[in-house]
């Protein structure tokens, strides 16, 4: 019997905002591997076994969602948004380069509506022009090197959507990453705080980056920095499609 | 009788992609605008009118769409892909900026999965860590602009999702984007061309920068370019989560 890996994106929060694509492989895994609140949010029938785990498991969980698979069964590892921006794809593909007997394995990747996208949508369109998006946490990648990249994405203007903006254990960095931006002279720039996006949560906050606290995000916060253009029409907050 | 605008995303080609949120909005709806490839993707039903139109008509078309929906219309504008993404959401709170008298219309933007999403988790998990997304048309901006957005890119080491890389009128751009990366120390770096990303004419190819040449993006090419540590394992491309 051959087995399967899927890692599937279920989107921001909102069940309407998974792809019927997810949908339907979720209804022919006979295992779901993830970070415990999001394999919550797959709905349970006979057959299916539930495998959740804590946050930060990510290559422990990968490396057993291959053995699954490996023995036969049909696997999905499940992460918010989608599974390819700072989620499980690529911790996935780190476990298969470190265990090569898997490497003949079924594996597909399924997209989903990342955070960024939704928070936008409600927004307005403050990713209609170049952004880049970044994750916030230095648990993976030296704080030097997020500074360096932030004040490289003011000098390009570039809009900055910000992953995992700040955690308990790291309160710090993301009211840093909003001096070094004011130091840039991008000031005046728009930041949306998009908090438990398209949950019955949801509280999306607009103010300039001179206004925005640090205190306004937490680790369900999705930011986003506009650029210099972006700009509000009504309760809308737009990037032009223009730029000089 | 209160009409009402809807921007939707019908994700990259594959109906499989297309959120329920998305297909209830479309089932609801009075009339579609859009360019005429993306309205022919929405299924024709009594009630239900189509307003196809060309490329490059995006503001006239958020007008109409907009006076459409002040008559008591239910609208829907639709894009490819995200509508935030280089997309029609930004062109309709332009026309909506425009008119002011129009600004108390009830708007929705719907999320949908963006090409890059698409393409990446095809390759692998090309954006499993920080990166870029840029349009390299440049109807909408000055060409020097890109090339300075690209050397800043190469200098934060960001992955960079390139959309529009190439057109008839405008094959020169991609090539000089090219280079200009090779210039910046990122020839050995790897380039994943996605076209048609998720249709029947689907086609991903991987060479390194130093490789890749100008003919193998079209305008139906999604192409990204990986960061410096992103790697190959077997048949797939990755970001790592960590960087030095």
């Amino acid at each position: 019997m051959t087995g399967s890996l899927t890692i599937a994106g279920l989107g921001p929060g909102d069940e309407a905002l998974v792809t019927p694509e997810v949908s339907a492989a979720l209804a022919a895994a006979t295992d779901i591997l993830g970070y415990a609140p999001y394999v919550e949010r797959v709905p349970a029938r006979d057959g299916l076994t539930m495998h959740p785990s804590d946050n930060r498991m990510e290559l422990q969980r990968a490396a057993v969602a291959l053995r699954l698979a490996s023995e036969g069964r049909h696997v999905i590892v499940v992460s918010s948004g989608d599974p390819g921006v700072f989620a499980m794809a690529s911790a996935v593909f780190e476990a298969l380069e470190a265990s090569p007997q898997w490497q003949g394995l079924p594996i597909r990747v399924l997209p989903g509506v990342t955070a960024m996208l939704a928070a936008a949508a409600r927004a307005g369109a403050p990713l209609g022009h170049d952004f880049c998006a970044m994750n916030l946490s230095d648990n993976l990648k030296p704080w030097p090197t997020i500074e360096k990249r932030l004040r490289l994405a003011a000098e390009a203007d570039f809009a900055i959507a910000m992953y995992n903006p700040r955690s308990a254990s790291r309160p710090e960095g993301f009211g840093r990453a909003l001096e070094i931006l004011r130091e840039a002279g991008c000031g005046e720039r728009l930041v949306i705080f998009a908090h438990a996006v398209s949950t019955p949560k949801e509280r999306i906050r607009t103010v300039t980056l001179h206004e925005a606290r640090s205190e306004m995000a937490d680790m369900r916060t999705l930011v986003i920095v506009g650029n210099s253009a972006t700009r509000r029409v009504g309760r809308w907050v737009y990037a032009p499609r223009h730029a000089r």
